[in-house]
């Protein structure tokens, strides 16, 4: 089958420059990526929303706009997670208190995307506020009797498994980055709040961070200049650009290494490999003295993930007046938090403030640090949406990070491992990914093999 | 004229009191407000969004609510600061970019007054997204030929002439308890992020903080409660109740100090005298090492706000697309705040973390700190808003602050001073400034004027 016949296939940057050429309409994309979700949605089931009509309504009118006033997306189809609003089509938020909601204005994040030209193409499913570890019944696309990884479910599996080329998501703890991981595909959490946060349903304000799901390096790079602003070209001071014999990598097992499995062992130790044929320095790292002891990493997270998580969700627990529409989960978590003392609740606040200098320092060493982006190939069964032991301290951290999905776990399932810079170093990031990315990818084994089905 | 022939002039305490015992209807309190508003809107002009018809069919609605559904806030009259969102009123943030702007959500503070049962009476004027130190005709209360301050402009002024008795701001350097001191209001800024900001439109992630203005500390604490959750009863722990001579107060004159003037400087020195007067004991209290610099201070303040305000206010500077709704300063506060090196920024978010353990830990050697809430009494003019000079460093502390109006100015203006504690203390902070209020507003010298007009 040519590449045109699928045109599902395409990534945003390719199915950009086809629109552009004038060899493809919207109109024409959509109509091929909606027969892409038409014959898999019933296995993979990965949009809360989506409305065939409005997609192609949109996409007829994203055709008419004349040539001089196309954005830098103009075409692109995009999945959002259902934790963002959006003007046009319900936000659930993943809750029953909050069926058939419908905002009347977009999240900034939605707002940027739109005005650059994307195509909104429908809502991703997500596990309730994001805060749960199961709920949707979201399938991995490489085998449906697996998770595709939490909370960003629907959004990792919809581009995974070629319904769309991008997605936007969450993450709080590994709500990105992991699901990448589990489903084999790109993605990249930006530095903290250099995206804004604006009509987002708040989990936690000192960690929520958005990122998004591509299937190319040069894909994440486009979303990232329409919607952080710091393009490369406004922050030449830090990129730097190196060839693959000066880069240095910084391998870091990280204190929850005890929590590796086969598949993510393997990935770490043949990433290793596979770089150090290269020239490239590899180093292992350990983290840094006052911030090396998993429990208390851990306790810390949770102090303030608890605190400011019931600050956000108060509102919704009060709403809940028949106690019947949050999960009881949920009712407990926001009923119970205050409960942590507030001299608890200080010490974590002020511990992760305390690491992210000294994150920042250890990252300047080198040209990237690499490490787990899950403790092993996606869980099976639909309950268990994995864990994110392995993401959170990053996203604590505020720093950017890259997953590769390079690798391949003992059940044929794609393992991935995530690149770390410094905070605010998001475009060298992307640049030392592009980099890294040539040997890794095609050395490390991931066949993705989704592409061949329809 | 008695009490109950000026109604407007109640407290939320008084008011709720009055209802709960059935002498007065929510229906007949809206109307003496609204009589009060009427009398004084055209030299006051508090208000950006205000509709009489509304706020008595509301009114008319909360009297039907049976008496075992009404909520802790039953009837109570609160103005919301435009900046924060209403499903049923318009909310235009200060801009004309979003004139006759309707979400259809309400924000969740204001969906917990809601809830609580009460009246959101109007929208109160605020500068453009908070952002700029002019913009709304909001006079002060007790002299139309000055400012109220800002940016909670509308709310200081509504709650100072008894317009309502309580209201909301948000203070992301100084603009809730600089327009208290201007006005002569009672005013809490809580612990960061105790209060959630969801559907407030946001300024600086990292600072913004709810606050909100009364006409004594009873009617605080009653907001307080219902908002931050945090009720007295679940935090014992934090609240130290003492006596006037156990009480230990730290005088903290701030390396800002040299733009205190006159009437500052005498409400520093009275508030000294008069609590040593009761057996208070009495410190004076410098700024620690490392954070005692006024420059750096300055300066890691704005690379942050500036930061952090560039990624809220970038979708609106994308959908201003003729250039000429935004405010030319906003326009080039978001166009320009890449210019700041990462280095200087993360140093910025680094150096205000690190000094909040270092601040509580000195709050935590005082019952109470004491400081300045303005550098003088309101200027004259309403292009100059004032400054936030000795409010910034608290915000950005994360620190609870309390607003004693107990002192007078040399122009017979208000002039307040900042009770500030530990973090979290938001409930041991209300206790104290109980106690130590009572010989402040005895002795300070204020004598509010303005319940006698009419």
């Amino acid at each position: 089958m040519s590449v045109l016949a699928k045109l599902w296939s395409l990534t945003a940057v390719e199915a950009l420059n086809f629109i552009k050429e004038d060899l493809l309409t919207v109109e024409d994309y959509a109509d091929a990526l909606l027969s892409r979700v038409e014959s898999r949605d019933s296995v993979v089931r990965a949009w809360q929303y989506l409305d065939p009509v409005h997609i192609m309504s949109q996409a007829r009118a994203l055709d008419r706009v004349p040539r001089d006033q196309r954005g830098q997306l103009h075409g692109v189809a995009i999945g959002i997670k259902d934790i963002m609003d959006t003007r046009d089509i319900p936000t659930e938020y993943g809750s029953s208190l909050y069926q058939g909601h419908r905002p009347n204005t977009d999240a900034a994040v939605v707002e940027i995307l739109r005005r650059a030209g994307a195509l909104i193409f429908g809502k991703t499913t997500t596990t309730e506020f994001t805060m749960l570890n199961s709920g949707p019944d979201t399938t991995n696309p490489h085998d449906p009797n697996r998770t595709p990884g939490g909370s960003s479910a629907g959004s990792a599996a919809a581009v995974a498994d070629f319904q769309v080329p991008l997605s936007l998501g969450t993450q709080t703890g590994g709500s990105v980055i992991r699901p990448a991981s589990y489903t084999g595909t790109y993605a990249m959490k930006p530095t903290f709040n250099v995206i804004s946060g604006g009509g987002i349903k708040t989990a936690c304000l000192e960690f929520d961070t958005i990122g998004y799901f591509a299937r190319s390096l040069e894909d994440l790079q486009l979303i990232t200049d329409v919607l952080s602003l710091a393009a490369k070209e406004t922050i030449k001071e830090t990129i730097k650009e190196v060839a693959l014999k000066d880069a240095k990598v910084g391998f870091v097992r990280s204190p929850f290494w005890h929590c590796a499995r086969p598949g993510t062992i393997a990935a770490m130790d043949k990433a290793a490999e596979i770089l150090r044929d290269q020239g490239v320095t590899v180093e292992h790292v350990e983290f840094p003295d006052g911030f090396n002891n998993a429990d208390t990493l851990d306790k810390m997270f949770e102090a303030v993930w608890v605190t400011d998580g019931r600050t956000a969700l108060y509102k919704d627990y009060l709403m809940d007046v028949t106690e019947t529409k949050l999960d009881p989960d949920v009712r407990e978590f926001v009923g119970n938090a205050s409960k942590i003392p507030h001299e608890k609740v200080r010490k974590a606040f002020d511990y992760y403030a305390a690491l992210r200098p000294v994150f920042d320092e250890l990252a300047m060493k080198y040209s990237a640090l690499i490490t787990p982006s899950a403790a092993d190939e996606a869980p099976l069964g639909l309950d268990d949406m994995g864990s994110p032991i392995f993401n959170s301290l990053w996203t604590a951290a505020h720093m950017p990070v890259i997953h590769l999905p390079a690798f391949v776990g003992p059940n044929s399932m794609p393992v991935g491992l995530s690149l770390v810079a410094r905070r605010y170093d998001d475009q060298h990031l992307l640049s030392i990914a592009k980099i890294l990315s040539g040997p890794l990818m095609s050395k490390g084994g991931w066949q993705d093999k989704l592409e061949k089905t329809q």
